[in-house]
């Protein structure tokens, strides 16, 4: 069997359930200082974390993933255990085997051979890994761009290893992600008795014309890149339980998934506007995950293009669907950025698993990228 | 201290939370049989109830009332033990002193003192009295009204001894009650990931226009004697907790207080109407507590009306207002049906109370009715 696969299967091993690295890292970084990288560790809080870069000049060409995964779930209901890495009908089966171990080993083993064959290769190889891509993610991408941005340091090309591909391999590339903005509205009435209504303020009726409106909105039409802006309820509660009893309050949490036609600040303005438009008193809390962010055709998604149709025959579709990445901290220094990975139907799943005849293509995909990139 | 007084204190003293009788019904059936009554005990289940005549011939003049009181709450928070009958202030505490001991010993010492003053007087007295008012009710005055029924038995004047008084006694006579209705509806959509609202169906979202409608819909004028039919949520519940899940279904439970201008079905197939208008896939289950019923103006209205401006030198107004009461299930059987009590103000609270100078009036009031009803 091929290095990566090898690799894939080592790395499932290491039960490394977010925030926990659980050695993945340091089985990437010694093969790395093989190489000739230069590693920093940058652990932050309880967050293993690491910068390797390979060359002193530009383009800087950095591969950025995560070792930590997601929990099994109860591991009674996988038929294989979840970090015991497993063929079953053609599929390597184990927790992170598509998000993202896979992707990883084959990062590691495309530089190998890249560098075997090229070792005088034109600008830097760079690699950006955290173990806390799945948790809070508080002390991972992000403390980790924000110190090469404290530092003047910048990244032309970078490859996000998520798994992006729906249906074939190949098929999906992510050249950027939609805006994330949350909202917690808690709308004030006055608690009563349900047989004296005028004595009370039933918060679910003074919400429900707003709501409606709400729902009704037409954000924006979206543009090249980005469907248009959705506003979804995830949560709606009000009432004491009592079936006798008009609730004192109700509370909606609601997220937008949003494009570059909005700023969460336009957003925030336009609900505050019909809140207010419907008299409502009211408290809103808002927490922003993520702007939106796009890289535009260009250099980058010719080259993961052309790599790709070359190893699978494949020609992919660009898509900024989905949820968020850390490609949202890293664009920040990246000049242009894509996510590429493998199938993700499993991933977060119970019996989590890749193709095998998908892994090594997608180590091939990345090194046929390196060389569209970094040679002549 | 008066007779009535000093029985309220004891009924007080029996610690009967619904459904215990814990004594109560004995305590009055001795000193109706020592008044010549005919006592049936009707224990349906494990509740206490019983129907006691002095008489054979009409008019039937029924007082009607419970036993059982609602829990204490926490006891620490009392200012004296709810089960140990206490004067502060010209007020007797404990847990039944307004709803409804106080009634329940004002009945008894009236009529006492109408048979020791009238031992021949025409017509009958009844009493109707359970001990699961403030429960379930299953086992109460209904099942009473149901043997009653079934044996032909019927009552021309019925008086309910619930607390009716708001700011002094005798403001208020009840001459009928509301309907109530209650519904639990549950709006089916699709679950999904909140960054992919395609794949989902939002049952919030579904709801808020239905929800809208129902809340704007007005639903009748009411008449002389019931205000305007109100329609209330309770409780809406949607979201499985977690930010980023579109939940699958949303409940919403509400009730309606309703006008003789409505019965039930006529309001169960205005809601259906709104629903399906909206295209809604959903489930809605039905439970009618009470249909509204009423008393007209008449004898007995005239009889209690007097009797209040005669004891009290206050003028009562009738009023449907307020949640339900055994009333709907005794006007069954009974041609006309009043409810008249001490001053609700502190009933199912912390620290319940009756003014002390109101407790001997009440009796009064219930004897002079027994008299301009059963004398010539
Ligand atoms: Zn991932
Ligand atoms: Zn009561």
């Amino acid at each position: 069997m091929s290095a990566t696969f090898e690799l894939t299967k080592e790395l499932i091993r290491l039960d490394s359930i977010t925030p926990r690295d659980a050695g993945c890292q340091p089985l990437m970084i010694a093969r790395l200082e093989a190489l000739g990288f230069v590693v920093e560790n940058m652990r932050f809080g309880d967050v293993d974390n690491f910068w390797a870069r390979r060359g002193a000049t530009g383009p800087v060409v950095c591969f950025a993933g995560h070792t930590d995964v997601v929990p099994t779930g109860p591991v009674e209901r996988w038929d294989s255990h979840p970090f015991e890495p497993t063929v079953r009908d053609g599929h390597l089966f184990g927790r992170g085997a598509a998000d993202m171990k896979a992707s990883l080993a084959g990062f590691v083993t495309a530089i190998e051979r890249f560098v075997a064959a090229h070792p005088d290769h034109q600008g830097s190889i760079a690699l950006l890994i955290t173990s806390d891509e799945e948790g809070v993610a508080h002390d991972g991408t992000v403390r980790v761009v924000d110190a090469l941005e404290a530092r003047g340091e910048t990244i032309d090309y970078c490859i996000v290893g998520e798994p992006t591909s729906t249906d074939r391999l190949g098929d999906t590339i992510k050249n950027g992600r939609r805006g994330s903005l949350s909202g917690r509205l808690v709308v004030k009435g006055q608690q009563g008795h349900i047989a004296y209504p005028h004595l009370a303020k039933n918060p679910i009726h003074l919400l429900a014309p707003a709501l409606t409106e709400l729902v009704a909105e037409h954000w924006d039409d979206g543009n090249a890149y980005f469907p248009p802006t959705s506003w979804q309820v995830s949560n709606l509660n009000a009432g004491t339980g009592a079936t006798n009893v008009i609730p004192g309050t109700a509370e909606l949490k609601f997220n937008f998934r949003f494009s570059t036609e909005q700023t969460a600040e336009t957003l925030k303005a336009r609900v505050h506007e019909i809140l207010d438009a419907h008299g409502l008193d009211y408290e809103l809390e808002w927490a922003l995950s993520g702007n939106p962010f796009i890289t535009e055709p260009g250099t980058l998604t010719a080259a993961i293009g052309a790599a790709i149709e070359a190893v699978t025959g494949v020609t992919p579709e660009l898509s900024t669907s989905g949820g968020t990445s850390d490609g949202r901290f890293i664009k920040r220094i990246a000049k242009e950025l894509v996510e590429f990975g493998p199938i993700n139907a499993t991933i977060h799943k119970l019996n989590e698993c890749i193709r095998v005849d998908d892994i090594e293509p997608l180590s091939r995909v990345y090194e046929e990228t390196l060389a569209r990139l970094l040679l002549d």
